[in-house]
C-alpha cells in the first residue's frame, strides 16, 4: 500500500502541496468543506462587484481530475486523533493518514468583540465576499429611497477596518464604486457623496511596506476620495454606527455599513492539532512550527500557511499571504517524498518575491526589496501576476475580459444583491419574501 | 408634472415597459425587490454550473442610467390602493401613479402540495439556481463518500419534474454532466452512472411544440442517457423519496434532488389587484386582462407578462414565456404614449415568432411555425437568439466565451456549492460551520 497524505484544504498551501505529490508513490487525500479552491487575494472584487465569485473559484475536482495519485473528499474535519493517525470527519468517518498536512487557513478575529462581527462582516470567503457586496450596494439603494437627510447621510458612509492590502484595496474599489461605476444611475441621490472611511491602528496605510510606498497608496486613496484615519481604534461596533478612538479622542460614525479587513486568526483546528501534538499556538491560534514545518516531536504532521508561525527565518513570523503557503505546500510535498526516498530535508526557507498592492484603477505599489515602484507600471504588474497564478485558464480570460471592460467603461458587471434569504436589506432589516 | 407611470417588476415585461417610455414625456418609476434583471431563459445554465450568475443578470440601474425620465427603486410592493392610485411599499412608503404596469411575473406551484416546496426546488430566481447547482453538485459528492451502496445509488438518483422547454433543458444539462463534464474527477463512483429521470403528465415531452419536434427532443434526451416516463404525475415528495403515479402503478423512487420544472402560479399581488380592480383571475392566478392588456373598468392599469391571462387572440392564454412578455412591455409603454397623444390603440397582438429549446451540446428543436428544424442548425439559432436577447454586450462576450470553452472542453467552470448557511449539505441536512 503506498504512503497515504492526507491534506486539510484546499487552499493555496494545500492545493499545491497535492498538485506537487503527483509524481510521488503516495495516495493523497484532499479534504475541504467545500468543493473549490479560491483565488483570496481577488475576494475584494467579488465584494465591490467587479468580478463573479466562479471567476476566482476552481472546483478542486476538476484540478486535481488527472492526477490519478489524488481524490478529493468534501468533508468537513471535526477531530484529529493524532495517536491512531486519523482525521475524523463530520457524522463520525474517519480517514487514516501515514503523513497529514493542515492547511485550514485563517478566519477573521475581533479581539475579543465576536458581537461585532453581525455588523461588520470580514473578508476570507465567498460567501463573506457576496454579503460585503450585498451591503455596501445596498447602502446606496437605500439612500436613494431614504428622505430624511441625516439618514441618509449615515447610508453613505463607509468605514473599512484595517488598512493592510486587503484593506487598502477595498476602500479604494470602493472610492471607484463611488466616484466612477455608479455615476449616472441614481436620481436622489450623488454616489460620489459617499464618505469612506479606512481606519488604521498603526502610523501609516500598508504598514508592512516600505514607508515611500505606504505614503504613495495613502495619496492614491486620498485622490479616489477615501478619507484615512491613523492611529485610530476600533472601540464599539453597533448596528448604526461606529466609534472609533483616535488620539483619546472618541467619534461615533453614523454608518450600515462597517466592513473588516484587520485581525485574522487560525483556523479553530490549530488548538485541536497543538493540543494533540503538544505544538504551542501564538496568540493569533498559529502553531509555532518547526523548521521543516511540523509540529513538536510528531514528524508526521506538517502544518502550513495561514495556521502556521514560521519564525525560523527572520525572527518574526512570516506573514499570511499566498506566496508563504505557496511555498510552504510545496515544501511540504518535497519533504514527504524525501523522506519516502530516504533523504533527509533542508530546513524550509521563505523566498519573498516582493509585494504588491493596488488603489483602484490604474495604481498599485510594488516591493521587490531594493525595487521599488507605484503607479501604472506597478498596477500592469499586479494585474500581470494575478493572472498568472488564477488555476485555470478559462478564469484568466474571463477576468481579463472583464478587467479589460471594467478599464475602458468604468463599469463593473456583477452588482447583484444576492444571497441570504434576506437578500434585500442587511440581515437585521429582516425583510420577508413577498409579492413582486 | 409629467405623467407618472409606475411599473412593478424588472423582468422582460417591466424593463422593456421603462426602455419604450424612454421617449414619452413620462416620469417613470420601476421598482423590484431585486436590483437586477434576470435572463430567465438562462437560468438552468447557472443550476448546472455552466455560467456565473453575473452573467445572467444586469442591474436595473446600469440598464436605465442614461434614461433621465427613469428612476429605479429597490423596494417591495406589498400593497395597491388602486383608489388613491398609490402603490404602497414595504415600511409604509407609497408611490403614486397615473398608469399602473403590473409586472411581477410568476413563481413555483406545487399543485396543492406546499410542503414539496423544500424537497423539489423550483427554478425561477438566481437564489433558486445557485440552490438547485448546489443540491445536484452536492448529490454527486456525497455518492462519492458513501458506502453503502443503496444509499449510495439513491444519491445518484436524479428527478426532473415537467418536461417543458425548463425542465426539458435542466434534463438534458444534467445528462452532459454526469456523462462529460464530471468524467475522470470522481474516484469511488462514476458520475455516468447518475440515473435522471423525467417526469412529465401528458403523452410526450415538450407537449406545446409540434409532435414531430417532441419526438426529436425524447431521442436527444435518450442519448444523454434520460429516463422519460410519460403520462406520470408526481404523488409525494419526501426528503429521501419521490412517488411517481404512471397508468395506476406507483414507484417509489429513493432520491435526494428532484427539481420542480412544472407548475408556476401568478406572484400575490396578482390577487391584491384582482380583489381591487374586480378583475377576474385564472386556476394560476393570472389576471384575465382586456384586449389592450388593462384590468376590468381600470384603464390605468395594466397586467403584464407572466401575471396576464390574455386568451382574445387564439382562445387559449398567451404562454409565459419572454417573448409574450417583451412585446406586452413594449405595447403597454405605447398604449400610454398614446394616450398621452390623445390617440386611441389597436388591441394588443402577439406575434409569435417561434419557439426553440435546447438539449445539451449541439442539439435543440426550433418551431417556426410552417418551417420546423432539429439538431446542430436548431442549436446554433439557439444560441444566437439567446445571445443577442442578452441585454449587456459585457454579458454577451463573457456569454460566449463559456459557452465556446464548455463546447470544445465539454466543461462547465462554476461548479460552486455555495450560497446559504448550510453552505456543504442541503438544507435537510443540517451542517453548521466548522474547522477547516
Amino acid at each position: 500500500m503506498s504512503h497515504r497524505v492526507v491534506i486539510v484544504g484546499g487552499g493555496f498551501g494545500g492545493l499545491y502541496a497535492a498538485q506537487k505529490l503527483k509524481r510521488a508513490n503516495v495516495d493523497v487525500t484532499l479534504l475541504d468543506r467545500r468543493n473549490f479552491h479560491v483565488f483570496q487575494p481577488l475576494l475584494y472584487q467579488v465584494a465591490t462587484g467587479g468580478l463573479s465569485p466562479g471567476n476566482i473559484s476552481s472546483p478542486l475536482r476538476e484540478v486535481l481530475r488527472y492526477q490519478r495519485n489524488a481524490r478529493v473528499l468534501l468533508a468537513e474535519v471535526v477531530d484529529l486523533d493524532v495517536a491512531a493517525r486519523r482525521v475524523v470527519l463530520a457524522e463520525g468517518d474517519f480517514v487514516e493518514y501515514d503523513s497529514l498536512i493542515v492547511a485550514a487557513g485563517a478566519s477573521h478575529h475581533y479581539f475579543g468583540h465576536d458581537g461585532w462581527q453581525e455588523h461588520a462582516p470580514g473578508l476570507k470567503t465567498i460567501e463573506d465576499a457576496i454579503e460585503m457586496r450585498r451591503r455596501i450596494l445596498y447602502a446606496f439603494e437605500a439612500a436613494e429611497r431614504e428622505t430624511d437627510p441625516d439618514r441618509r447621510r449615515a447610508w453613505l458612509n463607509f468605514v473599512v477596518v484595517g488598512a493592510g492590502p486587503t484593506g487598502v484595496e477595498l476602500a479604494g474599489a470602493l472610492g471607484e464604486l463611488a466616484n466612477d461605476t455608479l455615476k449616472h444611475e441614481f436620481r436622489a441621490i450623488d454616489p460620489a457623496d459617499a464618505n469612506i472611511v479606512l481606519v488604521e491602528g498603526t502610523d501609516r496605510v500598508l504598514p508592512t511596506y516600505p514607508a515611500d510606498l505606504s505614503a504613495k497608496a495613502h495619496r492614491s486613496l486620498r485622490r479616489l476620495g477615501v478619507t484615512v484615519r491613523l492611529g485610530a481604534y476600533v472601540t464599539d461596533v453597533k448596528p448604526e454606527a461606529i466609534t472609533i478612538e483616535s488620539h483619546s479622542d472618541l467619534f461615533v460614525v453614523p454608518t450600515r455599513c462597517v466592513l473588516w479587513a484587520a485581525g485574522v486568526q487560525a483556523s479553530p483546528l490549530a488548538k485541536l492539532a497543538a493540543g494533540q501534538t503538544g505544538g504551542e499556538q501564538d496568540a493569533a491560534g498559529r502553531i509555532l512550527v518547526n523548521p521543516d514545518l511540523s509540529v513538536a516531536d510528531h514528524s508526521e504532521i506538517m502544518v502550513i500557511g495561514d495556521m502556521a508561525h514560521f519564525a525560523h527565518q527572520t525572527g518574526r513570523p512570516l506573514p499570511g499571504v499566498a506566496p508563504v503557503a505557496m511555498q510552504q505546500g510545496r515544501y511540504a510535498a518535497k519533504r514527504i517524498a524525501n523522506q519516502l526516498a530516504g533523504r533527509s530535508s533542508p530546513p524550509f526557507e521563505y523566498i519573498d518575491r516582493g509585494s504588491l498592492a493596488t488603489i483602484g484603477r490604474s495604481a498599485a505599489v510594488a516591493d521587490f526589496g531594493r525595487l521599488r515602484f507605484s503607479g501604472f507600471s506597478a498596477w500592469v504588474l499586479w494585474l500581470s501576476i494575478h493572472l498568472l497564478f488564477l488555476i485555470e485558464f478559462r478564469n484568466r480570460i474571463l477576468v481579463t475580459i472583464q478587467w479589460a471592460w471594467s478599464y475602458f467603461t468604468r463599469n463593473r458587471g456583477t452588482r447583484l444583491i444576492s444571497g441570504g434569504p434576506s437578500w434585500g436589506a442587511p440581515t437585521t432589516g429582516g425583510e420577508e419574501d413577498s409579492p413582486n
